[in-house]
């Protein structure tokens, strides 16, 4: 974030407890995802989710997520029904809740800036 | 590919040189698409991508990759002109490519196969 910017949008935090992070989330109003290939597919719930208007908690994990995010998730979606990447689950989630437009996003506080190009690279520092 | 099926999609190989592959799949008439956060945004170029009616190969890359891909392949994507996940690059592009028609896939030799719940696993094995 020093180099690429972005300060005022991300907040990277470890919590001990992400039970009592989901429950707080919950009773100040704000909804929860679970990104699961065992959910509902993306496809038939993307409407329903980009009208959500109260702060969104996404959560992703890997093979191990125990069953209680399952229920106490407002929403359990698949990106596909197939093994996939977590990674990957979260960007196509946040792509389609963002019609896109994340792929045009520059931070104004970014140092370095790539200007895009056919070939090659093309990285300017701003001071 | 055993449980969840796909063999007549996916050929895993492994390549000890990946430029003759690059050439061989150009000679053969194919085109190539290199992802890099370098490259013209993905936005602007993908109604021509998806236009393209030839074998596709797709190059993604960690932080090392040589010059020589950037100027042998046809295009060089950026899925944004951000750092970001390889993976998620890979995922965004094909999820565009198709249009998202790749999360309803299901493939017929899967063993296994995902009921989609609102809560909870269920998994159906065929013999």
């Amino acid at each position: 974030m020093e180099e690429w910017g972005g300060k005022s949008y991300f907040k990277l935090e470890f919590v001990s407890n992400p039970k009592t992070l989901v429950k707080n989330w919950k009773e100040k109003g704000g909804k929860v995802v679970h990104l699961t290939m065992y959910g509902l597919n993306l496809t038939e719930k993307v409407s329903e989710l980009a009208q959500i208007n109260v702060p969104l908690l996404v959560i992703v994990g890997s093979e191990k997520v125990e069953g209680w995010y399952y229920y106490n998730a407002d929403y359990n979606i698949a990106v596909s029904n197939q093994p996939h990447s977590e990674v990957s689950a979260l960007a196509i989630f946040l792509d389609r809740i963002y019609k896109g437009e994340e792929l045009n996003i520059s931070f104004s506080d970014a140092r370095l800036l790539i200007i895009p190009k056919e070939r090659g690279k093309e990285v300017v520092r701003r001071e």
